[in-house]
């Protein structure tokens, strides 16, 4: 690893933090419009995310310049910024690879929608599960998978089938263009920089609570 | 926020990040050990977990001396330090509320009892899923739940229904004394300081993904 790789590696995980606390404190702005609240300060979002206001303005900063010294922020304006900001004015077209449990849980997640991601189809290779539908989400032959990509242009893949074969998997998403993954697959996937690769592995989310448990005074 | 708690959360996220960091350290090493390799470097390490050499020796500084300069880390004795760090060297007796689709994916998957986590039961208040069962898991009604932890003294649970109910599931869990929780309910929940819960949020995955996607040179 160069040095330029290292920095891109660091740049690569502060970007990651700061991106979930943006996610977090977009959720909070969004219950604050709910309410008919109109502005928010830094401290009261700092206090909600478990942060400090220091890092709030300073992940806000990144961005551009939100709020006036003293009045805080205008809760409109800082959430279209941040919808703005993480990618969210705009509808992003997913694919879910694998029909087994996790991706029927993901299919029939509303919260997708609701941001708007919109999942054109599952794909499965066993013959039993195409055809079907999952929330009235088709579910098509893993076959069609390549020439349905290029027809329909998914922006993100996710993929939600066992260990096995995941990397083979993603290197046929990665041969089809598509930039972005989420990986369910507990094992270490592979992809050219170009792609993001995210991970969301249970038993790693598990294993944060056994170490809290296991480190108590 | 006073001084204390705003340094409390600082610790708290450094931990989690760290945390994050050394169950992949832990994957890896377990990938070395199935190929018979006996010795890593943090390099090595580094290179796999996309962060620095220096944050590998930093993490790991934080539990102990390991590893000799110039010839690296014994693949089996880090490994089973890591385990213990994260305590995984015991069984964890975990319960899952709600038999939906998340909960059915979590019921099955088998990534839990390899890593010690045991499923004691999935609970619903649905009268047509109580009484069957999910992947040998039995689905019990939500009722029994207070008297059953009580008896069977559970250490970890997971949230696995929608947001609506979610606090006063969690408000439950809590009176209980069970002091780990996983939520996957998108809603923010509230837990006394001496109950760590962890928020799996799918949508917010997929932020993460959408904002890689918008801020690409």
């Amino acid at each position: 690893m160069n040095e330029f790789t290292r920095l891109d590696a660091i740049v690569k995980r502060i970007a990651e933090s700061t991106v979930r606390r943006l996610s977090i404190y977009l959720r909070f702005l969004e219950e604050f419009e709910v309410r008919g609240s109109t502005t928010v300060s830094s401290e009261e979002l700092a206090r909600r995310g478990g942060t400090t206001s220091a890092q709030v303005r300073k992940d806000l900063s990144f961005f551009g310049s939100f709020g006036k010294r003293g009045l805080g922020y205008s809760v409109p304006e800082l959430s279209t910024a941040l919808r703005e900001i993480l990618g969210l004015g705009r509808e992003w077209r997913v694919v879910i690879i694998g029909a087994g449990k996790i991706g029927a849980a993901l299919a029939q997640y509303r919260g997708f929608r609701q941001r708007g991601f919109n999942i054109l189809a599952v794909y499965d290779s066993n013959p039993e599960k195409v055809g079907r539908t999952l929330e009235g989400i088709e579910i098509r032959d893993m076959s069609r998978f390549e020439s349905d990509v290029e027809r329909e242009r998914p922006e993100i893949a996710v993929i939600a089938i066992p260990g096995e074969g995941a990397q083979e998997v993603l290197d046929r998403i990665v041969r089809t263009g598509i930039k972005a993954v989420l990986n369910f697959a507990p094992v270490q996937l592979h992809a050219p920089a170009d792609v993001t690769v995210k991970a969301v592995n249970m038993a790693m989310e598990l294993e944060g609570l056994s170490f809290a448990l296991s480190n108590r005074d």
